[in-house]
């Protein structure tokens, strides 16, 4: 019996066989029922056959609503955007969009705009203060706080969200019924309150050491950037640095004392040039797209009012009066702000729409008011 | 009565109108001499005239006398190279070459290979013992360490040199025969033991704010590159880092916590692309010229011996075996380094002549097998 779309994925995340890059080109190419069918019918010889043949889907099924989880698959309106990139993506060995993903708590909004904050599981109070610091900013201004959930710095970033009621998204390397570490399932539940645990793995698997770095790939995936707070030179958050910037993700990185080996892999992925130096929340603002202004294909609404812009650029924007065409210098006067920031705000609220730039060099209101973002 | 061209110069450093553009200009244009003459020869309504009148060669003769100083002039044999870089740089309203340089202490070595480590005043114990380890490190293999004589990073710099019997240099604002501040007159007066204080201002002159900011083109000019240590946003060192760019120079800064102000002006250098981050002394000795690996102008001997190169070259040069030709990645399965460490140490014995390409693309050692270094 060949199975649905949404079940034979179900069955092939069963496998446990996250990011090969084999079954996910075959998947992609020739769609999860054709795959899984072709999988099944294999000789007995065949491992994977063996293990196909093991898996119960209704089963799946049953656990998913047991724990009140429920299974995404690509094309759902709930499906992160951000995964789909992953179809080209590679490191290491491993590649590929996830075949779905196991969603626990509130509804998943539009990720993009959101930063991913990842470090060190033996982090320093430092660490901790930063990513707790960080998180709390920009969480406060609506921006999704994504992360692994483990001690340390993972643990820091849910909780800075969570202290400002902001949006927080735990990516798990088990099943969603059973966050790990355990340790952590007080804060699993508060995370789920309003925000996600997620997982690509069915209810009731354990994390293995490759589900762990194929849940790096999601965490860097989901999000417009990446930050890695501490980490020591041998550390899974270099394995997530090196997804975000495979995925041209923006990578950032928080330095430390150079007398700590938790800013080992953060100076190092600085000196090299593959993550920014970011020391406030506010540096990391100024990298991430502006809240709402998410490329075309990630659109899915439109009019957004204006306060749901990052209070920067509303300043900048409110701070022009209808009819006028005013310069940068002017509006650094109204705002309080620096000349340069209210270029690199009238820049980007150029790009949304917010403001156009007029025929003596100045900015004005546009005629349309209302602008094209989601 | 004409001035000779050492008397001169003597007498425009007096003037103390120190990287002043137009007459620094005047001087490299038309000479010491005739500058000096003109300048006396101006009308009663000259400033600088009247300046002028007022300097007494002679007198100035005889206080460089009495603190055993020595007055040097581009061109004199013991004349840091490195200032000549400064003829043609410019940073803020000020520019070139110093007249002359007062030098107390022990005859200037070649500064080239040296570092500068600047900081702030009000360092914090992290910063001073990374400038004193920094300092040791560099010093002990034989790199002069020049720095300012200030409190804090400055001062933590030259005690590291001297730590370990290494060689360092103060460049102070007022006279070589008062070194500011008074408080480090103890640690001048180590400095002075094997290593040197120098100026552009003649014995019994006091520091002034200009001086302090044409000092800071001194301390950039001497060597190789610069690292910043610790410094708040409105910090000298800032001044420093952009002379040490204007000139090509190394830049480099010393990460630190980002809860720390002192950190602010290291992170914006490196967050800005203008210094590299460097976390430990390894770090700055990759980026500065391999020592006795200096460009053509200032090569002042040659037959340099092969224990003379840093550990990292010598170790992959003594891999290469006579009459092989053999790729980075045998060389670093023989060294124990790293293939791309392999790679750019080749580049770099490659530059000083200690190795050559072969004609199947690997390396092997050079006919003639004394390369052309100091």
């Amino acid at each position: 019996m060949m199975l649905d779309e949404r079940t034979a994925r179900m069955a092939l995340c069963a496998l446990g066989h996250l990011g090969a890059p084999k079954l996910t080109r075959l998947v992609e190419e020739e769609g999860p029922a054709d795959v899984w069918q072709a999988l099944l019918q294999r000789g007995e010889e065949s491992m994977w056959a063996r293990r196909a043949r093991a898996i119960d889907p209704a089963q799946i099924e049953r656990e998913t609503a047991r724990c009140g989880a429920r299974f995404l698959i690509p094309g759902d309106e709930e499906w992160p955007a951000g995964l789909d990139d992953l179809i080209t993506a590679e490191v290491g060995e491993q590649t590929g969009r996830p075949f779905g993903l196991w969603v626990r708590g509130a509804p998943l909004p539009d990720l993009t705009g959101g930063v991913a904050i990842v470090g060190a599981r033996a982090a320093t109070h430092y660490g901790q203060n930063v990513a707790l610091e960080l998180a709390a900013d920009l969480a406060a201004e609506g921006r999704s706080v994504v992360s692994g959930l483990a001690y340390g710095i993972d643990s820091a970033a849910h909780r800075g969200a969570l202290s400002v009621s902001g949006h927080t998204v735990a990516a798990v390397a088990g099943g969603v019924d059973r966050p790990y570490p355990v340790g952590n399932l007080a804060l699993a539940g508060m995370i789920l309150r309003d925000g996600a645990v997620i997982s690509e793995l069915p209810p009731g698997h354990q994390p293995t050491r490759p589900a762990f770095l194929a849940r790096n790939r999601l965490i860097a995936a989901l999000t417009g950037g990446l930050v890695v707070v501490e980490a020591a030179l041998r550390s899974g958050a270099r394995n997530s640095a090196a997804w975000a910037s495979e995925l041209g993700r923006v990578l950032m990185a928080v330095p430390g004392p150079i007398t700590a080996a938790t800013s080992q892999t953060p100076h190092l992925l600085i000196r090299d040039g593959q993550a920014v130096l970011v020391a406030e929340a506010r540096d990391v603002r100024e990298l991430l797209s502006p809240l709402g202004a998410v490329p075309d294909s990630r659109r899915r609404d439109d009019a957004t009012p204006l306060d749901r812009l990052p209070a920067e650029l509303r300043d900048v924007r409110e701070a022009i009066r209808a009819g006028e065409e005013v310069g940068a210098a002017v509006l650094a006067a109204r705002t309080g702000l620096a000349v340069t920031a209210c270029l690199s705000a009238l820049g980007e609220l150029g790009e949304l729409g917010w403001v156009e730039q007029g025929d003596e060099g100045g900015w004005r209101l546009p005629g349309r008011c209302v602008p094209q973002v989601s």
